[in-house]
């Protein structure tokens, strides 16, 4: 694929990933929104079906990477380091096109929460953060997660007919929704750099009434766990398989 | 396909997806009805799986798009307007007769919303309004969702396999959930025209107690929304792939 | 097929699917169980995934209908009408089955029952019932539901790779869990005469303490209104594809 | 499959399955978890979404069996029972692993724990137990639902296309989704005699403040009731189909 392709992919890939992302917790945590309060599991599959959305799209163009972990881990696995920066610049772009897109759906609830009375705090909605702020932890548990997405997709590849048949995205999208549910509790599942870092740059920069802080100091835990438990996952993936 | 086929497939496929659409708000607006108060997570899934009943029943007869943007993302796309107004048409009947079959379905439910102490509004269950009224966030929020869902379809065509193995409209279904659950917040998430000027022409006709506005001040945007975003799709695919 | 198979195989299937589908609303209705008000998104997902565990575990001996209105709709539309009996008898017999195991299953929880304080009436994990009782509105509603699922099951038949991929059961479990969702308020989607006369007899022969009525004078419309609808959907299916 | 590839292949695969089938649990019940009180639907299909990635993690490897229970039931229909040692020795390692794991990922909630307020027992996070103790009815439940899972399984191998078209693996998970939303209720469905001893072993030497007890009073029925499930469904496979 060439790089002008690999980078188009990834950035549309990426960015309806982040609207439908971002979007599900726009969806759930603003006022006004129709599906507020509804919870944890439309939280889980709201993020997985934005994994099929952006992932099939960008398939044809890229592959469908949308995760700096992803590419690192198959990077890892087959010593190809060759188009790895042009998909890591593709999903930031992406990523911080599809947080604007979100803003842009929820506009008028993001406006609404000039009212003070009812305002909420909205990083939640870009980027992750601790439930319990504890960086080696919260590291600890973005490795792990990210190993639980990264070492199936790279053995899915070796699953006879899923390619053929065309539904590898659609495993993937309920390997996401399962990380979600299982292992988001402590964090809020990053496992994907560009989802967090890019948003969060896009939190900082847009002007949402009483939106709180982007809070950078914990912003590098997303992008280094995710990167090791990616890179982790090529080692596993290369010894034992 | 023949003209006839078309129609045909479309009035099929488009009564049983609001069957299932209208329903589904239905079952958890209505008194008296066994899903009541079941929440988001059960409108978007009854939602998609609407698509996943009605875009497989109609696909051997017209391919199965139930949604005048789609056909307009592939006319834009493939340049080829001949059988579009026939499409439009079939699905506009489905949407009515859809419409008709839910309030059959719900018949003894409506009914009860003559007791004017629990008596609910019911055009939420036809056709949708927004959370926050704003034409113009609200054309936008339904400019953008079309294209999250008409791009993907679009690009759906160039995965491999998945025409093949007959799960192209699985994955469909589920990208609709996916809509639902992250881009449904602020409009109700039309995307889709003959799905809700149809209910609206029928709510507006239909005997139901206490049925209250049928809110044709409001009517024009999730028909307009949903045109711009399917047309966008087809040139954005275009473009890109 | 033998008629020895498609006895069998309907009579696991039906079994099976009945032991899941009972057993969800057992699981969610009765005190002492970890699911207890999981709610109705709980219900439909367990009878569709009911229905993918008997139906596939039925395909390869019987077909896996483990419905008479399936197996009417597919006699309409073919004219072949020999293992008709074969098929019916079995779906009854596993249905039947399919109750006693689920009451084993739930076993102690029944017996909890005996508490008068906290005790439910149990029907509505047999067999179903009407949120308002009306017999034309419930015979209606049982009739178009059923139109919903025989319809599109006759029509995937058709649908390009969906057999050859064995995906056409995954496909069907999840337009049942979208019956549930959708067109369950009124009646619970009994959608199955075998499903909801076969536990009705079993409920009338368990000893269930403080069990409650078994309500015979509802259990003609769960019969007769899915074997109208499941006639009109071969009726419809032979004269529009 | 050599001896070597199906240990690592099951002690990676079961891993994965209890890192997020407990994961699901402690997300669910621990305090400050993201997913607090987030419901049965949600254990449910994250136990789903775990047999999906380990599975298809362990399957190039191993097959992915994960499972005692169903490898002995494959053993008893094909009468080959070389492997079954290593294949139970590298579940019960991936059991233990798993449980680790996830004890890594919650590290902070477990710690979080030793608050006396607010503690909760946390042996539910790890093993299964009994809404209502009573061994029989328990024992009966255990194998009830084991052969509500290795059935279907050893029938999809039947299934024309599932495996050519990599989408077994997918069947079961929605399979074991469903287990748990029907059958859960009053054991918490071990289904699986790996899945139960192995985190309760772990469950006994880990440092968890207020951990309360491991229950070994309760530990043998899901360790007998899944093998005698898995036995019955291979001889009911071998005599029906």
């Amino acid at each position: 694929m060439s790089n002008g392709d690999v980078f188009l992919g990834e950035v549309i890939g990426t960015a309806i990933l982040i609207l439908f992302g971002a979007g599900v917790v726009a969806a759930v945590l603003l006022n006004y929104s129709k599906a507020k309060d509804s919870g944890w599991v439309v939280i889980a599959f709201g993020w997985g079906f934005g994994v099929l959305a952006g992932a099939y799209t960008a398939a044809p163009l890229s592959g469908g990477h949308l995760n700096p972990a992803v590419t690192i881990g198959i990077a890892v696995d087959t010593g190809d380091w060759d188009q790895v920066p042009v998909y890591i610049a593709g999903q930031m772009v992406g990523a911080m096109l599809g947080a604007v897109l979100c803003w842009l759906v929820y506009y008028a609830q993001f406006q609404a929460n000039a009212d003070d009375e009812i305002a909420q705090p909205t990083l939640g909605i870009f980027s992750t953060g601790p439930a319990i702020r504890n960086p080696v932890a919260n590291l600890v548990t973005e490795i792990i997660a990210t190993v639980g997405l990264v070492l199936p997709i790279l053995a899915f590849g070796l699953t006879k007919g899923l390619g053929e048949s065309g539904t590898a995205v659609l495993v993937v999208s309920f390997l996401v929704v399962g990380i979600g549910l299982s292992l988001g509790g402590p964090t809020g599942y990053a496992i994907n750099p560009a989802r967090d870092l890019g948003p969060r740059i896009v939190h900082t920069l847009l002007p949402i009434p009483n939106k709180g802080t982007s809070d950078w100091g914990y912003a590098w835990i997303p992008v280094v766990g995710p990167l090791i438990g990616g890179a982790l996952s090529g080692l596993i993936f290369k010894a034992a398989f």
